[in-house]
């Protein structure tokens, strides 16, 4: 007899790892069965707005990964908060174009998971160009701080 | 007898609370009240770059708040995900400078807060400029993407 098993994730870890590895693979499928279906979820990628709930998600990621160009996306300098129930990441993202010497890009990434009845899925992934602290150094005024723009 | 009483939150709302109370006062001791004394928590402010640590934290608040112009800060439109030690805020903040009938700039925010022997406290503030949707959708290429800078 065959059944429709949905992939379950035992820890946050293992879902954190599913999302890369989707995120590489350009992988629609599997991207979204990391994330919670629930209208509550929120993901902002990059200089992109604020989405929020499942449908949202996807069709984002669906452009995304309909660019055709698969990156290479290694996350890195992770902090963990964990709970029993809800569990952050927050991560360097080093984001290339695959197979390419190109360029590292750099991406602040705070990824946020919780436990439902469907195992660990992620609840919010907020993305922005991280800023070097060189180079927020070298501007004026110095200090990073809440500019009114 | 006098003692110092180390201030606790019950709650993360209640040191959400704080956290946007000091924030607004331009208060540096109530502020970092609000933030695990910490060796991993992670601070990015708009276009600013990652802070790690209770002290590098705190020198960015110093810095922001010896410019001396007090913000009117409102969290809204949260989504919250809430576990038994750790949960998170993610919201709206609607800034703009205090007292003025100035524009308001629109900030996204994910909050992340850790139940410690010392009650609620920050772990995380990820900040970054909100981009409305009409004004991604008018770009081109339309849809949000990781972009390589």
């Amino acid at each position: 007899m065959k059944q429709t098993v949905k992939k379950m994730f035992a820890t946050a870890d293992e879902a954190e790892g599913a999302f890369y590895d989707a995120f590489e693979r350009a992988n629609l499928s599997a991207m979204m069965a990391v994330w919670a279906e629930s209208d509550d979820v929120v993901c902002v990628h990059p200089q992109g707005p604020r989405l929020v709930g499942f449908e949202a998600v996807r069709e984002s990621w669906m452009q995304i990964f309909a660019g055709g160009a698969t990156l290479r996306v290694r996350a890195s300098e992770q902090r963990r908060f964990d709970g029993s129930s809800v569990a952050v990441r927050a991560v360097i993202e080093r984001v290339s174009p695959a197979g390419e010497d190109a360029p590292v890009s750099l991406v602040c990434a705070t990824n946020v998971y919780e436990l439902t009845t469907n195992g660990w899925r992620m609840v919010s992934h907020h993305a922005s160009p991280m800023v070097e602290p060189q180079r927020a150094q070298a501007e004026e005024p110095p200090p990073p701080g809440y500019t009114l723009h």
